[in-house]
């Protein structure tokens, strides 16, 4: 047996996926399906709706892959050739199946719609194929051993019903088949304020691990490490990876936010609820982004009251309480103005924080003394402490990248005063 | 020549896309460009960080395109392998190139930070590729031809890098070498408020058509028609479109919103700009969502200024002048509460319109009465006019999904007021 003997492909056929109409989601799906079966997957391949390079494919994949899984190409047009295509290139003809006439023809009876030769097609499948049942869609898929030692599933490319149908049909068949043999499990670990290189060289030696494995990446502000192994059951895993999960923890630190499905707007959240404390906001160039962040959080009411807006100057006067004379001298985006807005969106809401956000978003309105890029976040605590911080997040980042980085740190902010008992550094008002 | 011969392929170099952690979105985002630029694509490649696999999958690509372009695996950390292995199935040395070091440490100094070996990884490349710079992060590109006729590309994973660098440098590369003659042009054509079955049928006649073509997608709300041809320039192709487009709004009548890179808020400011007239909002369940999408607009500043985030009730009164009788009696989730924050946050700020959202995003708090997915969008405009609307748009949705439609209704109800010259129906208040 070679490596690849156990493992499966994802062959993702559709003309559609090349021209880039779509995002190749079902490949995603079925790519944490297997994983979650244990099964090994190496591979995935795109190809378009062509007999020639689907057979090229299919070649190809038959080499280095034992269970191959297709999507699209099922349906009643000129251009869904996957099945024929399949049973062309291993010599065995097409059969029309009643049962699958049957259900098609009373799937259109239900709608009032008529059979037709288009539609007639999709009863067509390989002679000696498992029909692969479509509950919801009219285009059944296939299971089908061609030749010892290799199985072909086919779908749909409607991801609904290629979900469907693998939840109802493929899942079990694996299972009795013995291939799903222990689990591939992993848990994400969450960092915010460190670099991806700077954390990689501080896990140097946990990257180097085989079991489980440990790999870093880098996405919108945060970096991950995803903790990997394979076990017998997701409990096993689990006994795996704590230990070396506890020592990442402990390098990351303060770095570290949180793990898997956890978000910074839902660590600040669980952190304001066991101290029984509140929120508000104030947002200048977010326009609401921080308030959308922290409400994305169900339960958010608990802790979340509310805020202000203020992207108008007057907005911050008479809604804020911001001084119109420290507004003119200093500017909207300074110190001063952030202190303020913090502070009056606290006061106004009667919370125990305020955080608010002021910056130059850009990509007009910088200027040589302050560019685009520029953010003051400002957050009020309890006892009428007030602080600052000045970012300058690169006008190169992009409007809507400057904008989420400043409402997520204003969160990552609130998240390590929380952590840190509210030892102020300084007090700005 | 073979049919291949001129073709490009996309390989995605990394373990999480065969996890099925990340979407493989920057594969769309260069089909969509080579489609642009009239490069046949016919093959996408996803692989894993493994040395043996991914020289397994060049040699195949090698074997059938001409323009590699690989995506992921540039990094500074030890499974980041694109580069080397590239060079060592070419049998050509690495090199460390000063450019690349001295901009590394540059980008790190500007962050306070020191160079470490993982980092300088990123400064050898193979001898003789020309370097792709990398203008946000740190790890550079190549472009090599490592043997005639086939070019390899490299990019980082990282989506903003990689779209950055393509277009910066790739696609003037691509130019210069004559490789994009013709044009794929598509016009996408945006609708809100209809389905995508009903939209389908009343085009019945364009989706016919093979040239151009018409396709209709569905997503997030909105319903979108893909209108392409392929033709010698961008303004060749424009005129066969241009007539198609020309129906297909015609047929959308105030369905139609607008295309390629308009969004409702995008149209909404055109709209208010053009009335020189201003909105606020007043938000509950969406908690900011509607004034991110508001300024996520370059330049909303000339007519959003700003709102209040009413989550806890009594911000509601405070703030938006909500009355707290009906308020008791109606709840927050109510056609009369929808009106008062409208009217509240339009006076408060002493803008035209005034916009605002209460609504049930769920999964809990849904009653029998008051289920989730059920919202009221209120809008207040010029002389006192009020007026709200109820939505249900059903728990399965999630709530994500039923904050985003909420934001998008409530600008879209603002963009048929403006298209329709405010002729109200009925003043509520």
């Amino acid at each position: 047996m070679n490596e690849t003997t156990q493992s499966a492909e994802i062959i993702s056929v559709g003309t559609e996926l090349l021209l880039g109409e779509i995002l190749n989601s079902n490949a995603q799906f079925l790519a944490q399906q297997l994983a979650e079966l244990g099964i090994p997957h190496y591979y995935q391949t795109v190809v378009g709706d062509n007999v020639l390079r689907l057979q090229k494919a299919i070649a190809i994949a038959c080499d280095r892959s034992r269970l191959l899984i297709f999507t699209g190409g099922l349906g009643p047009t000129p251009d869904d050739l996957t099945t024929e295509t399949l049973a062309d290139f291993f010599g065995v003809p097409l059969v029309e199946r009643s049962e699958v006439l049957q259900d098609i023809a009373e799937k259109l009876s239900r709608r009032g719609r008529l059979m037709s030769d288009s539609l007639r097609k999709q009863a067509l499948l390989p002679q000696g194929a498992e029909i692969l049942p479509n509950p919801t869609g009219s285009a059944p898929g296939i299971i089908w051993q061609p030749r010892s030692g290799l199985t072909l599933l086919t779908f749909p490319g409607v991801p609904s019903e290629m979900q469907a149908m693998w939840q109802q049909t493929a899942v079990p068949y694996i299972h009795n088949q013995g291939w799903s043999q222990g689990v591939i499990h992993s848990r994400t670990l969450r960092f915010w304020g460190i670099g991806e290189s700077t954390l990689a060289d501080k896990a140097a030696a946990q990257i180097q691990l085989t079991n489980p494995t440990v790999a870093p990446y880098a996405g919108r502000g945060e970096v991950r490490l995803r903790v990997s192994t394979k076990a017998a059951t997701a409990t096993e895993a689990l006994q795996i990876i704590a230990p070396v999960e506890q020592q990442l923890r402990d390098i990351g630190g303060l770095d570290y936010f949180g793990a898997d499905d956890d978000t910074l707007a839902s660590v600040v959240g669980d952190l304001l609820k066991a101290a029984q404390q509140t929120v508000s906001v104030a947002e200048s160039c977010t326009g609401g982004g921080l308030g959308s962040l922290l409400t994305a959080v169900s339960g958010s009411s608990a802790y979340f009251w509310g805020g202000v807006i203020s992207y108008e100057n007057q907005v911050k006067v008479n809604l804020l309480n911001v001084n119109p004379v420290d507004l003119a001298q200093q500017g909207a985006v300074s110190d001063i103005v952030a202190c303020q807005m913090a502070a009056g969106v606290r006061d106004r809401l009667s919370t125990t924080w305020g955080l608010s956000i002021t910056g130059i978003a850009g990509p007009d309105g910088g200027t040589e003394a302050k560019p685009v890029g520029l953010v003051y976040i400002g957050i009020a605590g309890p006892g009428n402490q007030v602080e600052s911080f000045q970012y300058q997040f690169g006008a190169f980042q992009g409007r809507e990248f400057i904008r989420w980085l400043s409402a997520c740190t204003a969160l990552d902010l609130l998240r390590r005063k929380l952590l840190t008992h509210y030892s102020y550094s300084a007090s700005r008002l």
